[in-house]
Formats: structure tokens, C-alpha cells, sequence
């Protein structure tokens, strides 16, 4: 049996992997259009924080591994153009101006997400770059360096953004941030994110929230983002505004897309061609919480599908449950964690939320070094369960939000949340966890008339 | 109605304090002891490593404030002898050489636990200290002070005893460890106890398991532990050989005790008589796995049970869901933490228990800082049911655990659990977080033969 893989990241790489250690007698082929596989995208902020590190430390394993070690007949510089469904056959072009036909049994769309670049004049433009694949973290790099860069302008405030904005500063460079949205973060609370705008101005960061760059054009500096209220100078800008699948392959091979475009999968990750299964970034998922399609590309989502595709294309029946949307990011010294549906999300999905924000502290009242808190957590109003949560603090964020994810995976009430076993020990926190201190507060709010 | 507490300490004064803010009208007595009421006990270890630092900093709220603030008739140098049950009188001495009578409508038995002496000659000497009150705290910081101790010996090696190992090393004080039983930390395996006890020597802590005392005497450094095989001296001992419960008085009144002389409760925090309660450390629970009574004496439920009891008394109906024995404490630069029941535990409680032990990281490949992370998860093989975890590990583990607590209280399988969607970000974890990788290898275990 022939198992094709078109992309060779996260979930293509894990699919393929998986499927020759599940049948080491597979046919296994890896069509990836660049010359870098299996490495850590999520790291790359990191990574270009620090000059002195090849970004090549990110990659997980080296393609000569997977094809010498693991016997995959993986195939870089090769970008898959067209699924024929009927003839069961991928085709395409070579990056040095060849064409080629692979056949398979069982096919794996692994394409990943691209940066949403605006349509706006000067996007083209040298200096403009996106952070989306190991080849732009070293084309930034490397641009960085050369160019010496002292000021970026960042399009966005994604996660991305704000992640990138701590590695400009420790580059030294100066920040500006601008998007056309007037709400800094519109998935989180006043509250909250005034607290991430206060972190991010304190150390140097430019917001412009409310404003539209009309075009960006040449200037003495480098480049000039022109937007009716401001124009911004800059060596660099940083387009993250945000991303959207690669689902134009599996689009025009007539397989079903869904929210935002992402390709519609099952639980056992199969297209609306049952030979044919979509992982990663490209294709959708059900929530956990309402059981609905729903496109959140996160990286253990990824490699989870690419297993889950593996063990199903070998014949094991495998289905994975749905997602909650948890994730964490870094904003300077602050952690910033989120779990479930914010407010809004939970009104457009028929539950009638209430919420509670709650300050508490990272450790026991008078240890020292104790930081504030701050937990938003939501509420459904007629049924009592728990719908989401967002955190934030200089520490104990991070881990503490998957407490919250596990409950939404069991469809866990406010009320039983409030009365769960949580550690404590005066240096992790207060005797009341955080979380317990919002969930004693919600359960009330939730009991008012 | 009359409302008596007796004991005020966290159950106790979080009872008497919800119980008048739930009823203002509500005449509530509690009966203390000693002077010292609401209270961290758990902050001790890291207040005595502060000799600059007033214990009495670790009070949370003065015993003024309960009386003048909440009107609470807060009574110290009490000392309750008898509960009678028939005249549903309290009767006790005072530490002026008084005696007291208080009649009761609901009584609130909130005593404690005390640490267990052995039953050697010499524990009645000078230098030999326990540490479960606040004025033992105050007493042992005086101590070391005025005696300028150089040199302790810690009788046990649970909890209090390891986290006392850290605050005396950091005075500068030499550690002598020990205790009869054989295995270091016999609800650890072996292979995470052996790295706790590496923690242990590499900061300069000797040990000594397996290693009886006969007695204590007199020497010319202060005191003299006498064993077997070895002979400790030092300027002071600290018996840290566990705790019991305060159930006397209520075994005296005929209330029903349960494992480990616990006082016998039922999910009102009831007793087996309906007008008197009992909370936090004199008190039983039941387990949230197994459903059977339990005695795990920790902060949080105290706090809870205290709550509980208020609300009862003041006629809400109010249940407590089990326990899941969730804790964690820090040794040296470890952060050790567990929920759930133990391989033995498991396997006495009728379970067949499968286990695993990973070795994973704090952070991403190649993020720099990572620090290993050992996860021992253990699951039941006919059931698949989740039945604890332990985790261990210089960062990321005290909150981690809650995860799996909550997991407890779903009475999620291992399965459902290896599906979660948790957080990840490079500076916080791996892809995988460690409990998944855990959780991934533990299913494996689980479906073999």
C-alpha cells in the first residue's frame, strides 16, 4: 500500500513516522515543497532572539534521518499542484523545473496555514516579511543582520505579534504595532488587556490599534507604512495579521472545506474522500464544548492528527476527541493562558454566559516574591457548566490553565470545579487556587437571578 | 441559635467567619487554646529561614478583627476538656486557671491534628521541637536564635521534615535525617525518590532510613539521638514523624472516629451526631476514586470543610464531592507533586494498577533553561480508569498536577486524558506536555497482554 504525505511538517511528518514504525513494510512518500522538515515553528521567536543560534537548532530531525533511518521516501523541493482523485494520483513540480506524478492508496494533506498578507500596495516589497516557516525565520534573521535593523513595524497583535515583540527588544529594536481593529486584543477582557498593553508600552512597544495602513511604500529608512492617521518608519515590517489554511489543493480537488476555509475532517481525520485525510494547520476540528466544526491551528493538534491518520491509514480505528482551544503565550515578562470560549464566542453559541474576573497571587500571603493574577472565567447560565477560562501573570499561568482544559473535556459544572482537589504549598500558591477563588465567585454570580 | 467552634485555626475560623457573614444575627462562640488564630501553619518552614521576618507575619487575619470587625466571640487560652452531649454544653479550663461552660446549639469540632513523639526517653527534653502550631514556630525561631543552633537532627523524613531540610540549610545549620522505616519515601518510586534524595545530599543533608532511635540524651553540643547502628549529635531536634488527629475530646463524646482515629464525617461534614460537625485536620473525607473514607490532612479542605459547616449550620444544604489527595512541596530546587492514589494504594483498593514512569522536559526542544521533568502516572487495567500521578522536577510541576486532579474528580480514562488539548508554548513545555507523553505511554501499557 502506498501512503502519500503532501507536507512535510508537524502532521505530515508525524503521520509518516508513525505509519512506518505502525507497518515498517509501508510505502511511505513525504512530498514537501522546502528544504526543511520536522523542526519547531513555535520556537522561532525565540530562536531569532538570539544571533549566535543557527535557527537550524530548531529542527527536530534531520531529513536524512527520516529517509535513511525511518526508510521514508521523503521528497523536498517538490510542491504538490494538483490531487487527481480518479486516477488516485498527486502531481506536481520540482524546485529545480522538473514535474512529477506520485500514485497513492492513501493520501494525507498536511499543507499547513500561510500568513494573510493584506492587499495593500508594497506588500512585495524587500523588508516586508511574515514568520510562518523555518525558511522566513531565517530569511528574518538573516535580514535582520544584514540590514542591521533598528525599527520594525509589526502588522497585527496576534500571538505571533506579541511574541515577536519581546525578541525585537532584545534585539534592541524599536517597535511600533498597528491594525485596523480599534479592540487591542478582542478575545480577552478590559480588563486583562489593558494589563498586556500596559506590559507591552513598558517596555517600548508602539501600539496603534484603530488604524488601517493604506500602502506601504519606500523610504530613507527603509520602508513606510501609510495609514490615514499615522505613517510609521521602519528598516523591516513584520506582517502577522493573522493566518488561513492551505486549502487550496484539497479545494479544487472538490473535498469539502469549512469555517474559515479549512478543510472539513471527521474525528478519524478523513476528508469527504474517505481515502483521503487532512492533519494540522489545514484542517478543521470539533470543539469540545459544542461539538461544532471549528478551525484552531495549534501545534499539539497537529501532531496529534498526524498519529491519528497514521494509526487509521495501518487499519487501527482510531478517533480524536475534540479541541478546546488552549494555548499560552510569553508577552514580556507576562504568561497570558486561555482555554475554551470567551463571552462572545459563548453568546454566538447559544449559551448564555457569565463571567467573573478575579485578582489573586502566584503564592501564599507573605511568601515572598508573590505576583498577581488574574482569571476570567465563563459560565453558562441555565446548565452551570464551565465554558472557558483566561489567565494571566508573571507566573503560574502557564500550566495552571490545562486544570481548566481537562474540566471542559469533561463537560465539568462551575459548581464541581469549585470543589476539586487542587495543590498547594505556600511558594506554587494561594491556599485557594486561583482558579478555585474564580469558580467560588462565578458560581455565585451565576446563582443571581 | 448558638453557634460554638471549637479550635481557631483555618476549618474553625473559616466557619465561624462564613457563618456570620451568611447570618450576622448568629451568635458565634469559638473556644482557641492558644492566642494564635488564622494562621498560615503551612508558611512556617519558609518564615523561620527568615530571622528578620516576625512569624507573627504569617497571621492572615488578627484575632482583634474576628471580635471587633465580625463580632465573632473569639475566646483564646481556652482549652476544651468535655463535650456534653445530653446538656450540649462544651466545658473546658482557661489559661488563667479558670474553667468555662458554653452551651451549643450546632458545635463545630475544628482541632487539629498533633505531631506524633515517639515514645522514647528524652523527647521531653530541651532542644527537641515539633512544628504544627504557630507557637511552635515562634518557639523553634527563638530557639535557634538564642542557642545559635549549629547542627539538627530531623526525626522523619515526611513533608514538614523535607521542607524544614531547605530552611535549615539556607540558616546554615548541618542536617542529620532519620527515621525507622527502610525506603526513603515509600509513596514514591524508586527511581523519583532516589533523585529526591540526590537533591537531599548534593545540599548537604545526610540520611539515615532505616535507622531506629532508642532515645535522646544529653550531650556536651546540646542533644544526643541514640540508635542501633548510629549516633546523632546536635544542637536541636525536630520530631517530624508525622501527624495525628485531634479526636480525643470527640471520641470521648462518643462520635465515631474512622481511619487513623480520624473523626468520622459525612458529606455535610456532619458527625454521627447531627448537631455537631467536624472539619479539617481531626477530620475524615472520602475519596474521590474509591469512595471510602480517608484521612488526608491538608489546607485547602480544612478551608472548605470550615465553609461548608457555616453554610450547614445557617441552613443551606451543602455536600463536599471526595478528596483526591493533591499536594505538592518543595525540596531544595524540586518541585514535587501528587494526586491520586499510589501504586500500593491502588492495588489495596481492589484496583489492578499499570504504571509508568517518563522523563520529559520543562521546555521546548531547544528553548534554552529546560529542565528534566519526571512523570510516574499510574492507570487501572480492567477499567482504564486514570488513578493518580506524581510528578517531579526543578519547574513546571506544582501546577501541572492540578490536570490530573481534575481528572480524578471526572473519573476520566487514561484514553480521555491522552486526548486533551493542553496548552503549549515553547518557554512553558513541550509540544506534548509531559503528562500526555505520560499519559501516551501508560495507554500503551495499559492494552498489553
Amino acid at each position: 500500500m502506498k501512503f502519500v504525505v503532501i507536507g512535510g511538517d508537524a502532521a505530515g511528518m508525524s503521520a509518516a513516522s508513525r505509519a512506518k514504525r505502525n507497518l515498517p513494510d509501508l510505502e511511505v512518500t513525504v512530498l514537501e515543497k522546502s528544504y526543511d522538515v520536522s523542526y519547531s515553528a513555535c520556537g522561532m521567536p525565540y530562536n531569532i532572539a538570539e544571533p549566535e543560534s543557527p535557527i537550524e537548532k530548531l529542527v527536530v530531525r534531520e531529513a536524512d534521518v527520516f529517509r535513511e533511518k525511518q526508510h521514508i521516501n521523503l521528497l523536498t523541493g517538490h510542491f504538490v499542484k494538483e490531487i487527481n482523485r480518479k486516477t488516485r494520483q498527486v502531481r506536481g513540480v520540482t524546485d529545480d523545473g522538473g514535474s512529477f506524478a506520485v500514485s497513492y492508496d492513501k493520501l494525507l494533506i498536511a499543507t499547513g496555514a500561510h500568513p494573510k498578507i493584506p492587499e495593500i500596495p508594497g506588500c512585495d516589497m524587500k523588508g516586508v516579511l511574515a514568520l510562518n516557516s523555518l525558511d522566513d525565520g531565517r530569511r528574518m534573521k538573516h535580514f535582520i543582520q544584514k540590514e542591521a535593523v533598528r525599527r520594525v513595524v509589526i502588522f497585527g497583535m496576534g500571538y505571533i505579534a506579541l511574541e515577536m515583540c519581546e525578541t525585537f527588544r532584545e534585539l534592541g529594536i524599536e517597535v511600533d504595532m498597528i491594525k485596523p481593529g480599534e479592540t487591542f486584543l478582542p478575545w480577552l477582557n478590559d480588563k486583562m488587556s489593558r494589563i498586556i498593553r500596559d506590559e507591552l508600552t513598558s517596555h517600548g512597544v508602539n501600539l496603534y490599534p484603530g488604524c488601517s495602513v493604506q500602502r506601504i511604500e519606500p523610504s530613507q529608512e527603509g520602508v513606510r507604512a501609510v495609514s490615514d492617521d499615522i505613517i510609521l518608519e521602519g528598516d523591516m515590517v513584520l506582517v502577522a495579521a493573522g493566518i488561513a489554511p492551505n486549502s487550496e489543493l484539497a479545494a479544487n480537488a472538490g473535498l469539502q472545506l469549512s469555517v474559515d476555509n479549512a478543510i472539513a475532517v471527521d474525528t478519524a481525520m478523513r476528508t469527504s474522500d474517505e481515502d483521503i485525510y487532512a492533519a494540522g494547520d489545514c484542517a478543521d476540528a470539533f470543539h469540545v464544548l459544542t461539538g461544532k466544526r471549528v478551525w484552531i491551528p495549534l501545534a499539539l493538534r497537529a501532531n496529534r492528527a498526524g498519529w491519528a491518520v497514521a494509526d487509521n491509514v495501518c487499519g487501527k480505528q482510531v478517533h480524536l476527541d475534540g479541541v478546546a482551544g488552549t494555548s499560552v503565550f510569553k508577552v514580556f515578562d507576562l504568561q497570558v493562558a486561555r482555554t475554551g470560549l470567551t463571552v462572545h464566542e459563548a453568546f454566538d453559541q447559544g449559551f448564555e454566559p457569565v463571567s467573573v474576573t478575579v485578582k489573586s497571587r502566584s503564592r501564599a500571603h507573605a511568601h515572598p516574591g508573590s505576583k498577581p493574577i488574574w482569571v476570567h472565567m465563563i459560565g453558562d447560565k441555565p446548565s452551570g457548566k464551565l465554558l472557558g477560562a483566561f489567565m494571566l501573570g508573571q507566573e503560574g499561568c502557564a500550566h495552571r490553565i490545562n486544570a481548566v482544559a481537562i474540566a471542559l473535556h469533561s463537560q465539568m459544572s462551575v459548581e464541581t470545579f469549585s470543589q476539586t482537589d487542587l495543590a498547594y504549598a505556600p511558594p506554587f500558591g494561594p491556599v485557594w487556587d486561583p482558579l478555585l477563588t474564580a469558580a467560588n465567585q462565578l458560581l455565585k454570580n451565576l446563582s443571581k437571578q
